[in-house]
């Protein structure tokens, strides 16, 4: 998420651990593609299951004005039409809703309606809104240090963080999540995750998310500026795990997926001691991640029940500091903020998103009742790659809406 | 599936890589327990979609005396009670359809009606059906050979055994499936499949089932007795891809979950290369078990259409040779026989049915009008541990349920 292009495509890190050691052609863009609609295949995984009814309804208005919309690339002089964009930015599929109802549908490449497909960070949202809610019923005191939920946690950099540091990412950690530099942490981080294939963790180092976050140590005061380091959200899904008593997937799948009436099943991936990751390894069909946009729009109403209390979606649209910010140096985002593991535009619609690598976007505009859901397999990871062809074509999307509706 | 206990639960063949390698307790029974509903966990798997509409009716119509129902288990000489067998035989799930109604249902431990199950061996019945469609519909010769179908074969064991060969398992293969015995040809097939955690293939070793399958050499001649081997199904699973053009997982979903109106997905375990290993990788759920039980006890007709062709379970419900089968010395199944993966009781009620390992069981009766579905976790894993408190059984409400229906 870094404004540098990353190379951990290059290293593989989103790879299962089966297919690379024998495989060659296994890093090509056509076989991410299609690992990226099926990672149920590159390791173990659990299920959130879609629940027992039918799935809720999300009636189709498709408007047929979409694909010709003009935009201008950020950093372009040309416009681009919208359904040139698709390409330019690997799209695997894409959904608009305006009002609820689908107004543009698009899928490519082996990505189907029903097959869930990696959401890479989109999943820090997930588990930002539940932390949200359980923060808004009182289970979870935002200014209490993590240590109160997770002591295991108390000699690490966490020791004297807020959960609201965490939840905003303000935490100073000894941690460096640049995928270019071969001694980054986030290499020990993905190891102990056995998210390295072929690079499974030497001997005495961690095994499993939660034995790395003890190794991790503070550097600085919290609470100064807004750093993206995924393993916060990890910590956030461990402090979820013990005010609930319930494993993520059952989360998301009790609290989520079947209150919201999802159409498919879902799935994490899961490390070596079968914790779902939190910063990245939810994997769900496409309009169903529609349908969680929508549940946000509406103030967390969805399918005719609360689906997130309305009080946990209007902390969320408070924002955070663009002054903390500012000092992550997103060129491409300018007076954004991070909050409870969003990403807050603090434009005049009120716009606000979750961001994964290689492309995953979900886009909640307020203003315009409009949500985007859109997976891809760009070959690189950062969302620099994507922005320049995805953020204007949002916003040009939300004001057509808004002037015809 | 011989007549002697098996080893292969010490030897943690069934566990899934990751968690063995770091959890000393990961062989309990609990644990394997909880790892039977829950075999995502354990490594790659490959998804069998349900299907985009509603879940085909099953209908409830619950008996109360099926619990006190009595029968003397093979061997013993006082009877049993039928609710006392279940926790006897460490059952999961069963339910019973009468009619196509569930007169009799029972979820213990981690199983959850949702929750798909490894189903072990049962898994070879679905493969055999689909073959034996394929057969009525002209597109496999039964008395073609091998490498008619699978040229990689014509070097191996199979280069002169005829498709029915392998589907009645009367090949004579140069391999031995003794879990006890720690050079038997079945512990390379397992690692070839990376089922054995921790126990990778020696450089040089098969690495995939298919691989493995062209190093199998003949021992004599087939076609003259029934020798239970699961590497002829992983050799019916290959043929069935190359007629078809379609991963296993895509035949269970187009051609068996989705029309039958599946209320959950299903999933196959799957080998180094991603294929879906066909001896004994499925997991599906316990009604949708019912629900295929029932599609082959209506002569392949349910949820208003033709799922298997009508004359591939006539084909199948003919039987093989008693005679063949008596050769492999199964004391507690005196004159069966083994047809297209399918175990033939030829018993008054023309029973047949699906066996798994440790206790998966798919039992139909014609003539009661009969369906059980059950999964079990019966700490040995050769079925002569439940058979005894299964198979009177089953027969016990046969009987009962003709003379009470």
């Amino acid at each position: 998420m870094s404004a540098a292009p990353s190379s951990c495509v290059d290293l593989g890190w989103h790879m299962g651990a089966p297919s690379l050691a024998i495989d060659p052609d296994a890093l090509s863009p056509a076989r991410m593609r299609a690992r990226f609609s099926g990672m149920r295949a590159t390791g173990p995984t659990v299920n959130v299951w879609r629940g027992p009814g039918p799935a809720s309804t999300l009636p189709y208005a498709l408007r047929d004005d979409i694909d010709a919309l003009a935009f201008v690339p950020l950093g372009a002089a040309a416009p681009m039409r919208w359904d040139a964009s698709l390409a330019a930015n690997h799209t695997d599929g894409i959904v608009v809703l305006h009002r609820g109802r689908i107004v543009y549908e698009h899928f490519d490449g082996p990505l189907q309606p029903h097959r869930p497909h990696v959401c890479m960070s989109v999943t820090k949202s997930l588990v930002g809104t539940l932390a949200a809610a359980e923060m808004v019923a009182g289970r979870i005191d935002p200014d209490a240090p993590v240590p109160v939920y997770v002591p295991e946690l108390g000699a690490s950099a966490w020791a004297e963080a807020t959960v609201r540091q965490v939840m905003d990412m303000t935490t100073a950690l000894h941690y460096d999540e640049d995928y270019g530099r071969a001694d980054a942490e986030v290499w020990t981080y993905l190891r102990a995750a056995a998210q390295l294939p072929g690079m499974p963790a030497p001997a005495g180092s961690p095994v499993g998310v939660r034995d790395f976050l003890r190794t991790v140590r503070a550097s600085g005061a919290h609470g100064e500026g807004f750093a993206y380091k995924t393993v916060n959200t990890e910590v956030l899904g461990w402090i979820l795990c013990k005010v609930t008593g319930l494993p993520l997937e059952r989360l998301v799948e009790e609290r989520l997926w079947t209150p919201m009436g999802a159409e498919q099943d879902a799935f994490f991936v899961v490390d070596p001691r079968g914790h779902a990751g939190a910063g990245g390894a939810f994997s769900g069909a496409l309009r169903d991640m529609a349908r969680f946009g929508e549940t946000m729009r509406c103030d967390g109403f969805f399918n005719g029940r609360q689906v997130v209390p309305e009080a946990a979606v209007a902390d969320i649209r408070l924002g955070a500091s663009p002054a903390h910010f500012a000092r992550a140096g997103y060129a491409l985002l300018p007076g954004w903020s991070y909050r409870h593991m969003w990403w807050m535009t603090h434009n005049a619609h009120g716009a606000y998103c979750a961001r994964g690598i290689h492309g995953q976007n979900l886009y909640i505009d307020p203003k315009a009742e409009m949500v985007i859901a859109r997976f891809a397999s760009h070959p690189k990871a950062a969302s620099a790659n994507t922005d320049p062809t995805t953020l204007p074509a949002y916003q040009a999307l939300a004001q057509h809406l808004l002037a015809c509706p």
